[in-house]
């Protein structure tokens, strides 16, 4: 497994296994690595020659105020992961080769990044956006390969590739949980025991939306209230979102008779999770 | 030479020649093409394998209530100077097959494009940026062409392969003018006979600018003034901007001592023409 540290060096080296023939597999990260992230190098690795991870903690796509100094990172553990893993290649770039000083060129999609995590983060996506357009740019790959939780960002991506005509296919891997069901998120690490614990509250709530579809509940609204009831039964839990959506449009959903999708942020202290399920 | 029409077309194509290691030229234009576009072909194919003209008339790059509608075209006459040129391809794709009806993602520059053309025609290179990133990823260009004549856009997109990382190489080729000195643009196929002589004053406001700089003035105002001098004799002419910048920054000069794009645009009757020259 090599590890490249520049841009350029990257974008060579992805210029020349593409000359080779190579299908390139992708998976970006922030790093600080989870089961996660390792079943999605799993996925590229069906659908290329080489897979490529990129570690790479991303300035722009925090907002003002957030965990951008404390987000965890473990260079060395991350590396063995991925070799363990089987990636081929980790491009583990710096903030000053990927950002110029000046830079002032950035992707921007405005509709699906509006509301959710768009309208809690400002920045957020535009960040996001641009982020992934220079790693394709650098990568070269065939196929990129993004996890369902975050669901919004899954779309926000599909629509820039759409839209911009990136020659990517975007893949998605599904969630994966603790065994008591908690989503599997870097930002876990900063749980206390007894948030740790309450966090739970996330993954009963999108439990209470299956089951009250599943018993042909279509009302949005019924939906969110009794989700909401869930989480405030948990102290230490603060909402900062519970909506449901189009899961085309990403705009509030009028009825549970298209595909929606049930998403959630709340914060247990000071860390914000995300969640979240697709009805219909 | 072929004709390709779709997006997905020209994205397997582009594909299909990376694959037997060709090296793609680009030439992006709006068509009703003339010498200053095949002049940028011919710098193509000393850098290339297969050489791609694109012809699409971009509605995102006209501001409300310019010329979009009045815009030039003549397929045929293009295909067969594109033919004469010895072009490979010609990418002529519809507004319906590059545009989505919910597009939502675009690509902006937040610097560079500012002022000049960016102040006096608002979206203006938000599109051309946009068009272009979708171009690159469905040409998937080695090196790409444009015009010195759109000095800010070959600013603009430079910048925009710098911080989006786009594996592209950017060259420029010189204005080319008439044989009085009049830049070459389709849209001077729009001039009435007496615009046309009068047209000459954009050139000869730039002849003054040179001639100063040459006797030693380093004052922008000075040059400024005296170019607008110039300008004023012609009874058509409606000065839109004379702007003297920095050739890195795009922001006003405070001297000429740095390398500095002398630029303006003119109408001539509803007609707006622009020209530029660099000092030092």
């Amino acid at each position: 497994m090599d590890i490249i540290r520049t841009p350029a060096d990257m974008q060579s080296r992805a210029r020349a296994m593409r000359a080779e023939g190579k299908r390139i597999g992708f998976v970006p990260t922030m790093g600080y690595l989870h089961e996660g992230h390792l079943s999605l190098v799993r996925i590229a690795q069906e659908h290329a020659d080489v897979v490529v991870v990129s570690i790479f903690v991303n300035p722009t796509q925090f907002a003002p105020g957030e965990d951008l100094d404390k987000y965890p990172r473990d260079f060395e553990r991350d590396e063995q992961a991925c070799r363990d893993a089987g990636a081929d290649i980790i491009f583990y770039p710096s903030v000053d080769d990927i950002y110029a000083k000046d830079q002032s060129v950035y992707v921007e999609e405005e509709k699906l990044s509006c509301g959710l995590c768009g309208a809690s983060r400002p920045g957020h996506f535009r960040g996001v956006t641009t982020i992934v357009a220079k790693l394709f740019n650098l990568v070269l790959p065939d196929v990129a390969v993004f996890g369902e939780k975050d669901a919004q960002q899954l779309r926000v991506i599909r629509r820039m590739v759409r839209d911009l005509d990136f020659p990517v296919k975007i893949l998605s891997g599904p969630t994966v949980r603790e065994p008591d069901g908690l989503a599997m998120s870097s930002r876990n690490a900063y749980l206390s025991c007894e948030e740790r614990q309450q966090a739970l509250c996330l993954r009963k709530a999108l439990d209470c939306a299956e089951t009250l579809y599943a018993e042909g509940e279509r009302e949005p609204e019924t939906v969110r209230k009794a989700m909401l009831e869930v989480i405030n039964e948990a102290s230490l839990a603060r909402v900062d979102y519970v909506e449901i959506v189009d899961d085309e449009t990403m705009k509030p959903a009028e009825t549970l008779r298209r595909p929606t999708l049930v998403a959630l942020a709340v914060f247990l202290g000071k860390t914000r999770l995300i969640d979240n399920t697709v009805l219909g």
